[in-house]
């Protein structure tokens, strides 16, 4: 078993300050590795990166179509969303239309990361709601597969039909046994598996375009609807939505929480997943940069690349004061 | 060069998510340590948690006194505060007792961590002042050494006589030739040393109730000071402020940026230091409440303690999913 790798390093004026370890895995879709960091088998609970992978019974059942879901409802369920205007009126919408509405979902509420929505709450006196949760749009699919299903409202027990079809979906794709489960921030359950069986299955959504079976269009469908709409999967400003902008359709991207980051790469048909040990999420974004850069999928020069990358750390009257940049190893 | 070490662990249901290392030290006041984790002679910024060490020429100078400071001033310019209205306010009011104003900080502003008072300026539409900064205190302090010793107003400046004296206490507390320094976020210079060397400091800090010369005199009054006024060298909830509350004067401890923390332990003579590789606040947290359990000079069954050291992880609908606990190396 490897240990975790360098991958990150925080400089502050001449000192190396602080140093982020990982692991990292690049894979095709038979999970045949190009190049490993660290512990390719290394146990990781996937967090948001999976929201993909967890959207897939939502197609293949006919959910989706029954429901009449667009590329927009799609990039929602795969979304982890700043809970900004664009995100919490869709996914109100989409409650509305199902019949149901913001009390159905089970996520919690937590206040918007993006500043105009939160400073509006602050300045009306309102507490959040669960459509600001950045997976709300996650658990609004998983209510369209529970009404499709005909199951009932507790959507997010692991012995519902929607926990248990994410379950199948997520180990068909990984090719493992997952080892269990723990739950997550939006009370979901969050499915283990190795890095490189996570690695793989971004690698099978990424070779999905030629889709021969239901869950091959489905993944080519999630692939397509996250790259046509980058600003429904996280928002403006945020590293998922400029960093699939700048790699212009060359790749699809997701972070979850706790320092993981996945990338998808129908060109290449490779998937890349890397989990930072100490769960920094700073360094999950100037990893999978620098690995998107390696691989070409994206330009080291573009500014949405250098704001994560290479990104000069500047202190509250505007000074320079350090930097962050990937560890040679990444290099 | 030992590597660091595993120090605090992120559990999420039955899977170890995430892992901090870092290097701590636990020395008395001649350098001899007592225990080591960790690289003892890691060179690191102490950022903000060697504001006691950067406060002592503010005392030594005769400054303090001639403009009359109690030992709330001498709190906060050790503080790094959360800009609520009672550090703000008493800021606010030490520079007007100086003739001065907010407009001769040079800390830069960002928005306060009290929540109370960020959501006041939002309801009012108010941009943060450099008030604000958690480090005002500090440099309210600087403003009235720079005053007593008639020098200019760039009182960041590192060859300004302030910074010249800031760094000749560092330098004799540590016990070291500091290798350089960099700019903070308040942009005050940081200067480096060995986690020895600013664990040896903390030791110097903590038997100085055996007062012997003005430097020593200096280091027990700010040792008071931060001990008989904790809320205002942090703020309420924050761990500084309620493990010195918890500690009930056995230990003055601070936080610095990237991972640091420090405590004074005047009863054992001890000082301890340490800093987590990947600079995470909640591990430093756990790190020094774990230590200060190890020596006795905290309950792990205090509820500031457990907060800290054995916190459940609670997510968005109040579901408690996992938690943080020390490492088996400190437990």
């Amino acid at each position: 078993m490897a240990e975790a790798e360098a991958l990150t390093e925080i400089w502050r004026g001449p000192f190396l300050e602080s140093l982020h370890r990982g692991h990292a895995v690049i894979c095709d879709a038979s999970g045949d590795t190009q190049e490993v960091w660290g512990d390719a088998e290394k146990v990781i609970l996937p967090r948001s990166s999976c929201k993909m992978l967890q959207a897939l019974p939502l197609l293949e059942s006919g959910a989706a179509d029954a429901a009449g879901l667009t590329d927009e409802h799609l990039a929602l369920a795969c979304a982890s969303h700043e809970g900004a205007a664009i995100h919490t009126e869709r996914v109100a919408r989409w409650l509305d239309d199902l019949g149901l509405s913001e009390s159905d979902l089970r996520c919690g509420a937590h206040p918007p990361k993006d500043r105009a929505a939160k400073f509006a709450l602050i300045r009306a006196g309102l507490a959040p709601s669960q459509l600001h949760n950045n997976c709300s749009g996650k658990h609004a699919g998983f209510l369209t597969l529970a009404r499709h299903l005909g199951a009932g409202p507790e959507y997010i027990d692991p012995d519902h039909p929607v926990q248990k079809a994410v379950l199948a979906a997520f180990e068909a794709m990984t090719g493992e046994t997952s080892p269990g489960h723990a739950f997550d921030g939006c009370s979901a359950p969050n499915f283990a598996c190795t890095l490189t069986g996570l690695a793989r299955a971004m690698a099978r959504m990424a070779q999905a375009q030629d889709a021969v079976d239901g869950r091959d269009r489905a993944a080519a469908r999630l692939v397509r609807a996250m790259t046509a709409h980058p600003e429904l999967v996280a928002g403006e400003g945020k590293a998922c939505t400029e960093l699939m902008r700048a790699a212009a359709g060359r790749a699809a991207v997701k972070t979850g929480a706790e320092g993981v980051y996945v990338a998808i790469l129908p060109d290449l048909k490779l998937g890349v997943a890397l989990k930072i040990e100490d769960g920094a999420t700073r360094a999950s974004e100037c990893s999978i940069a620098a690995l998107l850069c390696r691989l070409g999928v994206l330009d080291a020069a573009h500014p949405a690349t250098r704001r994560v990358m290479d990104a000069p750390v500047v202190n509250w009257r505007g000074m320079e004061t350090g930097s962050i940049r990937p560890a040679p190893a990444l290099r």
